[in-house]
């Protein structure tokens, strides 16, 4: 089939008139499926239930060094699961590392909420202040979004490039506008595109010149080894490093969790920072929490032993991710590939394929496969405030539905592209 | 022995040299004992290891809903877990718990810093206020003084009665100025006097007439099933219907946890409020996290099955810190009765005993105590500030160290009770 651009306003018609049949036969299927959020699949959650043996009554509950992990105390995390989380984040030291309980997006939360409400190492509170503006690469992961708009910060969109975010404008606005505080980053398979940030830009980041000496890095390392492929893997520079290298060790925190590793609900999370950021959380953590749970950190420390445990088990994890991502990248590739309505990533990792429609057709192609009874994220929901200027990205999810489920989905997805497309192509 | 008062100038010099020489001996001792923290002992963490064996690879993962319990969902806690904190919260409604994390400071902590940055229900954010106040029934929980000083909020101390605050200043505090926007209460077994509130008290408090519309009880029920004997327990009057009826609903938030329970490091927390309350709670945590640990809140509930298992648990604790606090009385009664040196209370649930010294001599029994081995709670950390103004109130812990360690670290106290009340009626 032609491009649908070349085709004429009769060709349209005719085709519009075909696929609406097609759409009318596909709803009459009753599908319910959702390919909305980026959750493990039940097999993958099956996978690592030997999690659930490392402890029993007669386990020692002593750490490595003697702390009972049982009582208070030790609010910074267990010593074994700040190494493990230490070699996750690409080998920052242990030291430089604080263990949370089952969720990195509350220690965002908690970062932003800190600045706020104390500032950043002294510096003046936010909320003392007129403005404060986020840099928002997008497409990118809505509950970042969500967290600097319930704070009322302002979000400047940062297209994303293959290399990552446009650096020539994150440079402009973290050096020329001191209002600007932070800016939110997925650097290794990013959500929703799956992009890795270059050796370039991890050092341009590092080498920033903010005008605001409370900016900070909001480094969201929630995919450092959730690859697709054994042979076809990424790694990114580690930011900690390079940013001491360049003279800017207190600039960026890291976030990074085993909620895609053993239970999206009751894993650990770990932030990684300078000596100074992580003196400044803990001696906020004296007053907010005794600590967090420091037996679920000792099982999962002695689940994997160290990062080659962690690695051997992501395997598993790509074994059965990986069928579903090349099952619907089939499908968009045999059904969309040369029609001119839609581009789409082929990701290495993490949890997502980004898709961009037609200007103008995202939410009217989620509706549309709405209608016939699939769920995908919202349109828009990619972009600060929930508003895709252009209407034209949508976020697919391939981890929770089976192959086949996926398969049927992405059957639906294609076809509502391509009837939406053309609709649109003749309202023009 | 006569009361220290009634003493002449030469019987007092006399004794303390006397007293002086004992304490000479106790520090060959080298005592080593901590009564600081109100922490579990090991023996009481060791009968609760059965919660390890509650969930293994073989086991359902499912709550009794359905809900998988290691996926991401059910951000509010699961049916199973809520039920269990609502009975040990005195039966409130199930539907107005949350469940939580580990921390129930990190609840407080939390409700705190969100009304300081969102206000409360509409309200104002309080950091747009010029002053917030806080009313601080002391002696009383450090932690609890901690987080409102961290943000700035002033707070006022209420003195303690045997029913519970002096409520006439509460009633006038809270009535008349509209700055005051909340209360810390430890309502049953209070941390550090073990004093529970009388029926007349709760009721006072349900009937307030807030001047602030966002004035809330902070109500930490933390030791809501702590009991120390079988056949002498206390029950206070559920506050939640108790405001509901006094036309208040929305009046108090309700903490609670299982941390001297099942494991102070690792069991659950949870929250109860209105259904105004707890829905605004629900909406930041939507932004806040992906919802907290339920594999342990189902292991918990599984361990329990039920408020019953709960409390045929909480019987083995108390035959585990009665004799502690048993030893620790025996010898206050034995050493101190009736010398006019110091009260203390006996209390039938929690973690402590409270003890007040003469005026001016808290700080130097502390200090004694240390110079010999014994590490007491800082005095003055039971009131606001840090800052006893009598310098009279310390806080015993006898939970952590054995019987007999507590008998030891008993006879230290006294002894240096006696040694700094013969030097400040010296120094008069």
């Amino acid at each position: 089939m032609k491009p649908y651009k070349e085709m004429s306003r009769e060709e349209l018609l005719e085709w519009k008139a075909e696929l609406e049949k097609q759409f009318e036969d596909a709803k009459g299927k009753g599908l319910k499926l959702d390919m909305s959020r980026g959750k493990p699949t039940p097999a993958q959650l099956d996978m690592t239930m030997g999690l659930m043996d490392v402890l029993n009554s007669g386990s020692d509950m002593k750490t490595e060094d003697g702390i009972d992990t049982r009582n208070y105390g030790m609010m910074d995390g267990i010593t074994e699961a700040k190494h493990l989380m230490a070699d996750v984040m690409g080998g920052v030291p242990a030291e430089n590392v604080i263990v949370y309980g089952n969720a990195s997006l509350s220690i965002m939360y908690d970062t932003v909420s800190r600045a706020v409400t104390h500032g950043v190492l002294g510096s003046t509170p936010w909320c003392k202040l007129d403005k404060v503006k986020f840099l928002c690469p997008a497409p990118g992961y809505d509950r970042h979004f969500a967290i600097t708009q319930l704070f009322g910060i302002e979000m400047i969109t940062i297209p994303m490039t293959p290399e990552g975010p446009d650096m020539d404008l994150v440079e402009k606005y973290v050096s020329e506008d001191e209002a600007v505080k932070g800016i939110w980053c997925v650097p290794k398979y990013s959500n929703p595109q799956g992009i890795s940030y270059s050796d370039e830009t991890v050092r341009r980041f590092a080498a920033l010149k903010p005008a605001a000496k409370d900016f900070r890095i909001y480094w969201d390392n929630a995919y450092a080894i959730h690859h697709l492929y054994e042979d076809k893997q990424t790694q990114i520079l580690e930011i900690l490093s390079e940013c001491e290298k360049a003279g800017n060790p207190d600039m960026v925190y890291e976030f990074s969790s085993t909620s895609k590793i053993t239970f999206s609900g009751a894993g650990i999370a770990a932030f990684a920072s300078s000596k100074a950021n992580v003196e400044e959380a803990k001696k906020f953590m004296t007053i907010q929490t005794i600590g967090h749970d420091k037996v679920n950190q000792l099982r999962h420390a002695r689940y994997f032993k160290n990062l080659d445990g962690m690695l051997a088990h992501m395997k598993k994890h790509a074994d059965i991710i990986r069928p579903k991502f090349e099952a619907t990248l089939e499908i968009l590739d045999k059904e969309l590939g040369g029609l001119g309505i839609g581009e789409w990533t082929r990701p290495l990792g993490g949890y997502f394929i980004s898709f961009d429609a037609m200007e103008g057709c995202a939410k009217a192609i989620v509706a549309k496969c709405k209608e016939a009874g699939v769920i995908l994220t919202g349109a828009g929901a990619t972009f600060p405030y929930g508003i895709d200027p252009k209407d034209s990205n949508i976020r697919i999810a391939p981890s929770y539905p089976t192959a086949e489920e996926m398969a049927a989905a992405t059957d639906l997805f294609v076809l509502c592209v391509k009837l939406v497309s053309v609709e649109k192509l003749l309202s023009a």
